[in-house]
Order: structure tokens, then C-alpha cells, then sequence
């Protein structure tokens, strides 16, 4: 792998090149050729050459890439198959839905605990996983080490549990509440958006563009 | 506003820019120059000088875009304002997390009931939306018009939801289920991959990039 610097915008196009080689993969399809991947991602087939190169890329003329090959090098890029080990600072629905969505341990996360600042929640478990006093972050972490600190508080508190997570050393934050919050310099932060693709739905309805992969 | 197609790149930044631009609203800022929106925003200013001239553009030279102005004009190519109706397939913690998440009533968008197949959940109501069994979608569909189907059930279940929903017409699908799901020609479909972002927050740890907006 070249040691180029990678561009936020080709980062942000990795995950949807690992979940499609994921799928080529699971249906046992053993190369595929930038033209293909063009016309199933949607994308211009030269920016997916250009894309590839950036990491090495393992193109040939004729042959295309081969599919394993290429995940592992994307996965690896990603940073993923590693182990880390998550927070989640909120117990309410979202952060219920999380523990729930992915089979994020078979991906290599686990998430180890909850937090919450509501009493009739404190102490008690869901999926096996203990919900915590928000105010024993910091004893939990010193004996636990966090990797990812994940917001799933109301709007109003979620800068506070970043503050919170920051204070307490956490170095990379997942934010789910419907807010942005901001970070110190050297903390790793992802806000999500779920409105986004709300909103290209909607515009979507009032066009008549293909739907997109 | 020029009525040339919009690409998906540009469609998939919109809601971005919306964003950004309600924020410098709240924040009483009245015009913004493409320089700051770029360093704001971690994008290329000749892309966003692109971008917003793909519908029409209003900056001017030495003053920039006015905000509101572009905020309101990007709202209306979204289709943003409109008044949607939506059900919710899967009554579980998505679903719930979804009625809760955003505010979604105060933007125009009426998530009117839920449907799943738990019978103990029949007939309850959450938030005051009432949960019918996934059998009724049908009757209350032709009693009821919905824009927007909302896939929040588990993984297995998702593509019987979607097919549920095109058997009774509903022309746009939002799924969260953590599985892609395909759609006939003429539906409009946005699968979330909420894990994406968690992938781009790993290559962050990994890496030394600054972290973006």
C-alpha cells in the first residue's frame, strides 16, 4: 500500500467499496472490472481506477481486480478486523437500537457498557450489557479502556457526554444525536446524519432520477 | 432555478449544504463567501461554486450567497417543506428511535403509524402513533395515503417488508434494516448504512487526518 495522504472524499466512498466487494464476495464472484463496479456503485469508472490507485489499487487490464484481494487491502485501510471497544452514553431507543443493529461484536466492536443519567434504568441490563451511572464514566473507563465513545442522548445533552467522553480521554466519538458537537483537536468524530438520506428520498420523489444502489 | 439534472454526487451534498446553511441562519449570519463555506465544510470551493451553480447559483462576485436565499432554493430542490405521510415497518427499537429521533412532524414529514408482527404489540400506541399488525397495511393504505415507507424490522424481514409496501403502492422506501433491499423500477429507495460511518470513524483512529465537520 502507498503511504499517500487519501482524500476525506475517497475515505467517505471506502465503506460503500467494502460493503459491495462484501456482497461480490458472499456470492462468490471472484474479480470484477472497473466497468462493472462503475455501472453497479454508480460512479464514474475512471474515479474508481483513480479511487483504487490511491491504496496501490491491484487493477489489471483485462482481468480487473480480484475481489478478496481488495477487500482485505480496503478493510485493512479502514482499520477494520481490529478489536475496540465502545460506550454508549444514552440507554434510551437509539441506544438500544445500536446494541441490536449489526452484530457489531461479529465486526469486532464491542460495546461494553451503557450510561444514562436515568435512575430506573441505572443498574439494570440489556443484551447483557449494564447500564451505568453517566457520573462513573470515569471510574468505568479507569478500569476499562474505551476506544469509541457513542452518543445516543436527547439534543441537549449531547455535547455535554462529548465533553464527558473527552475528559475522560476518549479519543473517538460516534454521535447519533440529532445535533453536531464538537471536539478538541486530536479526538476523532463522526456525526451522523440520518436526515441526509431523508431529504435525497425526498428529492428523489419530486425527480425522476434512477434510484441509486 | 435551471432545470438541468442534478448529478447524484451534487444530490448527495445537498443535504449537506442545507444544513450548514440553516446553522449560519440560526446563527443571524446573512451572506456567505464559497472560500469559508469550503473551509467550513472540508470541500473544494470551485466544486461548491459548481454545485450551486447547477441550479442557478446566486453568489456574486466579492459578496458571496446570500443565505437564506440559497438555503430556501436548496429546501425547494429537495422537495423539503412539502408535507410527506409515512409508516414505520417494525415497531421494534429503530422504529421507536425513529419517532422520537428528529422532530421529523416539525419539518413535514407525518410518520402516521407503525406496523409489525408481534402480536403483543398490536393495538398499542407509541407517542400516540397506534401499531397495527403488518397484515392491515393493505386496508389502511386505502384509507389512508402514504408517501414514504420506513423499513425498521429485522434483517431477515426486510425485503418482505419492502415488497409489502410496493404491493400496496407506496412509491418511496427509506430502510434502516441493516441489509440493502432492492425495489422495482419507478420506487424510490434510500438503504441507510449506518455502519459506514463508524468504518470512516475507524480509518480516523488509524490515521492522522483532522477530523471533519
Amino acid at each position: 500500500m502507498k503511504e499517500e495522504k487519501i482524500s476525506e472524499a475517497v475515505v467517505h466512498r471506502l465503506p460503500k467499496y467494502y460493503r459491495y466487494l462484501n456482497d461480490l464476495e458472499q456470492k462468490g464472484i471472484e474479480r470484477i472490472s472497473s466497468w462493472k463496479m462503475s455501472s453497479d456503485l454508480d460512479l464514474n469508472a475512471s474515479q474508481i481506477r483513480r479511487d483504487l490507485n490511491c491504496f496501490g489499487g491491484f487493477g489489471q487490464q483485462g482481468y480487473g481486480y480480484q475481489v478478496i484481494k481488495l477487500k482485505e487491502e480496503i478493510k485493512k485501510i479502514l482499520g477494520l478486523g481490529k478489536k475496540y471497544t465502545a460506550v454508549i452514553l444514552g440507554a434510551g431507543n437509539i441506544g438500544q437500537a445500536l446494541i441490536n443493529y449489526l452484530g457489531f461484536e461479529k465486526e469486532g466492536y464491542n460495546i461494553a457498557a451503557l450510561f444514562d443519567v436515568n435512575e430506573k434504568l441505572i443498574g439494570k441490563e440489556f443484551h447483557g450489557k449494564k447500564i451505568f451511572h453517566m457520573n462513573d464514566l470515569g471510574a468505568y473507563i479507569a478500569e476499562n479502556p474505551v476506544d469509541i465513545g457513542i452518543i445516543a442522548t436527547p439534543r441537549a445533552a449531547a455535547q455535554q457526554a462529548a465533553n464527558l467522553l473527552m475528559q475522560h480521554n476518549v479519543k473517538a466519538i460516534w454521535n447519533f444525536a440529532p445535533v453536531d458537537v464538537t471536539v478538541q483537536k486530536g479526538v476523532k468524530l463522526e456525526n451522523v446524519h440520518l436526515s441526509d438520506s431523508l431529504y435525497v428520498l425526498c428529492y428523489r420523489i419530486n425527480n425522476e432520477t434512477e434510484t441509486e444502489l
